[in-house]
């Protein structure tokens, strides 16, 4: 039996966070994907903007791996992952839970990233 | 400082499904809450029908416990558990994520459980 195709896209989306792949992280998405991150700040639409997002995140060092298990129901998987950016050079360190929304071609419609200030900590 | 009023509801909701005590999950709730466990299930409507929801939980023995920070933004808490029911009598273990989201009086107006049969795991 192959992998549930959800799981594969989290760990496909946590190990190309860590190694900086912007190839996976845009293959992940659907052309018209949205990313609310955190959730409540505004909206980035469209694939363009979103590897604009990564290109951001990858310049900080950023690093990402599993906090427990990836949580799948109807068109979601929902996981909790730690963040961590700037290695070695004030560290920062984040505890994000974030929300994929799959479409039927099993890509990436919605991305919401849930965590705030009192998820973050620093050396 | 007093704790961050998300954080604090999470932890007593958490107390309270182990406890099994209906006066505190009832008074977590606002009267017009909704819940969907898991998501994708039909939506519970009201204060009535969620506390025959939690009356079928507690008849299952159910004890609950934390599994990682509570993320916490704008207004939601989204906190990963672990939940166990039949403790000693055929024991079923179900790795939940859920999303609590609140209204202007801290009460939870959306309670979303995101979990699907591989995040079951049985004796």
């Amino acid at each position: 039996m192959s992998k549930n195709p959800k799981l594969a896209a989290v760990e496909q989306y946590i190990k190309a966070l860590t190694t900086h792949d912007m190839v996976a992280i845009a293959n992940l998405y659907a052309d018209d994907a949205t990313i609310e991150d955190p959730v409540g700040s505004d909206i980035i639409n469209g694939k363009d903007a979103i590897i604009r997002f990564y290109e951001v995140a990858f310049s900080s060092g950023i690093s990402a791996r599993l906090d427990g298990a990836v949580r799948i129901c109807a068109n979601h998987a929902v996981f909790p992952f730690i963040v961590e950016l700037n290695p070695g050079n004030g560290e920062m360190r984040i505890e994000v839970i974030d929300q994929f929304t799959f479409n039927d071609d099993h890509k990436v419609v919605s991305m919401k990233a849930f965590w705030g200030e009192q998820n973050i900590t620093t050396p």
